[in-house]
């Protein structure tokens, strides 16, 4: 089978993460390194239905390192979900002679590409890239470093307001399943508490860190709130649910948004997604097939799709105990 | 006059702004290099009433020029727009031996240091603070320069993952009665077009932008909205109202809210402020009292608290002219 | 004459700048427009030579705004200082059909500009572009404000490392024949002196501060020196001669080189480069020629060449008045 | 054992790292967590040997963990070498009541740190801090992460302008005696090519991959230089070399110095310290001694401190790899 592969697409798929564009030219190069051809589609599985490919050359992917998002573009694409879009898909990786498929994002992309594999027995990598972080069998994900800092950068900002004025603020960042990126710029942007999608005692929880900081002197106070808690109530609902049971505070709101997707890559999303760019052409050259390619104890690994997406990891407990500490 | 005043206390007050604490610095450092007795006051009129001073040396304010927000911290006062409240402050600033005031903030702002004036006949200078830019008689207000680096940083993000998935994005900047913040932001982002207070059309306007950017190969979009545009929606409904009336875009909306407040101020509002502090000092040992100094055609200058406040400024009709041409 | 400007060429020379990318998408945009053709030249006046041109439409220059240095590339002409060569890049434009060209550059680019009128009445227009901002007839070149803000960006960082050692710092920055960027990143940057090429008394003045510095409490301090300051020592035996002259300092250098040049541009820069750019082409278009486009007290104006390149402006004494004051 | 710390005292030692401060208010707020009394000891062991002592309550650390440097300060201390100095050290941590000493710092810290126990049996652990990475029995030390953002941030500035004009750059970064910080900002920053310590073929190596790049297409390039690298000659004698021994290239220099050390640390480093701290002071409970506390494969762990110390890890090959295949 190992003489098979000569011929690689690659594509971003889901939501973009920094970064991707840093593992498409590592894939890209990797192929000009081991005198593969490296086929770019573009707009993720659509484009691999619509046949919207581009050679990628060594010199195509220059200067992209340091950009966020993904030039070879992202969507979501209904009609991959099909068996119908799924054939037209097969036939023309067929048509162009491509002999294996190398895939980049979260659960979503993986499970099209075990389709693929599943159905036409067509050779199929996955890289996991996604600031959610919330991919099994890697111990990061390629944009995630990268969305903390965003996110800490965007708090530093928001706490010279709220000291200035001695406010409590409501933070949202992005997770609707996972709590890693609450917890940790939690953590790093040394906040009150947290809400996350793992934890339900939330609220009252909250409400007593807050009491108990007030008591202890603090002025003002950041909750980080993942976007994904399970209160029941928005963010909105919950700052006016605390201004209604909290005395003296001057409560606002900030939800941070798509600026969490976005911007240059770290360097360790930088070099994450360079050693799985790497990692995963020769994964393909060795003959693997439906696994991702991850990280574990910093040594580059593959894990089955299956894996991969089985769902939620627990909580760290670690960290839930460092952030309990470190905001006394 | 001139020889009366030995004792400046000096305050911030109303929403902060980055560069405040330079300002705050220089205010400090001129009174130390002209022999006067600095005292800050904490937390704006409300410190004045209720006497939360402290002495400021030159090396009280080492390492804050790089801050954001403001040491002295900020508050609203409603005591200080009581008869009784500014009695209670003029009574204080007499006790400390106090000779002048010089405050940092915006309209507001200036309005409670006339009333100072006109009923103690106190000495009082402005120097305008404030993201929104939209105080009469002086080119530039401290933090303004800041908050636009800081949106145009955002939309650079936001942007990553707009053309990643060929979307459209509202975003939402602060400006409230002013537009200065979207107008510039909008051309240093590159965005196809701007909602503000100042402009009625709107969105028939937009529609009409984006229906033309499309049909010039533009495949995502950013639209800078201030939060005191006068459509009569909010950038929710707006961004419903768009996706009804306009085929083929995702739309999503991004408010970026009080990330716009804080952050190391740039070199622009340092040296702003610098200026502006030395030259506030300055002017109450001229005897000059009433009046904000500002920057107007690069210089130093003052002008009668009145002038300041006098409310909008049109806007400028070049600067628009150059977003409509280079959104094309 | 004003029905002959159909086709615009553009280039960029000298030193690059951030902002000229937004220069050359407002020229390009501004062509597009008003119905011009836009030529972009790569490498300066010597792809004038070679021939080395591309039609630049207002798709072309989409998302390089935000991007530092100039894609058109610079270079430096040695076969343009002939009359030969000033012959072929004429019978380029010639051949190309083009009316006119506009240059983005600092005074070298401009005399270049100017020698192609003179010889060939061919209509040239310039836009400053220069992070030395050393032109006559602008309040500021393009790329100015950025730089300024990356050698504050810097220096804040340099202070961490300079007050958790109470080191002395001598910090170099760009500036051959002009102090301005020293002058107004010290003042940013809180530095205790500055060294620059407009100032002879130099290193006493300095040891002076120091000295006196120390006296006051200061325990690190950070000194600024433009590249082309006069004292006849170069940083490193500068760094000895104070060391050897004052006692107790643990000194160190730090030059802060290229990085002065990069970086996505500041909003200013954005929004200067913008207007200028839009400026430029309209200027053409009214039958202006041998003029540099800037900005006087918040206004676009046209200046001669002769009297944009007629060498240095005086040190703003206000300026260095407010640096003295606010390190005392 | 367990039952005597009460009072634990933490210092900074040896080149400051940004994580410091959160690492100290880490300990701080682990000290108040668990109703220990902590002290901060300012300028390292010299301000042991001086009595510098300062009461750490919850609050003393307040928004420090987003500022570069270390406020506890740092320094080199001569005295505490000599038997003299450290018994006076040890004669104040006893007067002051003081159980146990936590520092943070290198390889020169930890050994004043083992003298101290192994001559008064006095209770130490010790906290990774250093950007240079160069400690065994930690996968991370603090700071390294966001010296490696800084370095790539520098780059891609550096990259502008090299882009722009054709260049070829060294830039030289921390490092004397190991190649982590050029390895990994060289992959991160898209380097052509790396010196390190680790490696010693360098300069031929360099000039083959010179040649091969530009016979491949590139028009510049970065050449990251570990300032510890072993080719005999300083980077600007490389420079020289390079340019007399490769033609066609502009070739310039970047030493990026010191602003390596400086800046808010990255969310990494501030988790990664908050871990360390809240672990030291647990260990120190649970009766440990004479170990660092560090990370390895994402756990707090414990080695001692003869494992932390004994000298160079080897080089990763795969990151080696990862860069000759990306700079394809």
């Amino acid at each position: 089978m190992l003489e098979k592969i000569k011929k690689i697409a690659v594509l971003t798929s889901g939501g973009d993460a920094p970064g991707m564009n840093a593992a498409i030219r590592a894939v890209a190069r990797s192929c000009a390194y081991y005198n593969l051809d490296c086929i770019g589609v573009y707009r993720g599985y659509q484009g691999l239905i619509e046949n919207d490919f581009e050679l990628l050359t060594a010199r195509s992917v220059r200067n992209v390192i340091n950009r966020g998002g993904t030039f070879l573009k992202s969507a979501r694409s209904k009609e991959f979900r099909t068996e119908e879009g799924r054939k037209k898909a097969y036939k023309n990786l067929q048509n162009s002679g491509i002999d294996a498929l190398i895939v980049i994002g979260g659960d979503g992309t993986f499970t099209g590409a075990m389709k693929l594999q599943e159905e036409y027995n067509f050779p199929v990598i996955g890289i996991p890239g996604t600031i959610d972080n919330d991919i099994n069998g890697t111990d990061y994900c390629i944009g995630y470093d990268t969305a903390l800092n965003t996110v800490v950068e965007a708090i530093d900002k928001i706490r010279d307001t709220a000291s200035s004025h001695n406010r409590l603020f409501l933070v949202e960042v992005m997770g609707r399943d996972a709590g890693d990126i609450a917890l940790n710029s939690g953590i790093g942007a040394g906040a009150e508490e947290i809400l996350i999608p793992e934890e339900d005692k939330g609220i009252e929880q909250m409400l007593f860190s807050l009491e108990r900081s007030r008591k202890s002197g603090k002025t003002s106070s950041i909750i980080v709130v993942a976007e994904g808690e399970k209160s029941g109530k928005n963010i909105f609902e919950l700052a006016e649910y605390i201004g209604e049971n909290l005395e003296g505070y001057d409560i606002r709101v900030s939800v941070l948004g798509h600026i969490q997707r976005g911007g240059a890559p770290s360097c360790f999303d930088r070099v994450l997604a360079s050693r799985l760019g790497v990692g995963a052409v020769e994964a393909l050259m060795r003959g693997e097939s439906n696994v991702m390619v991850g990280i574990t104890n910093r040594m580059v690994t593959s894990v089955d799709f299956e894996v991969a997406i089985k769902g939620q990891r627990p909580l760290d407990k670690e960290l839930r105990r460092v952030l309990n500490i470190t905001t006394i």
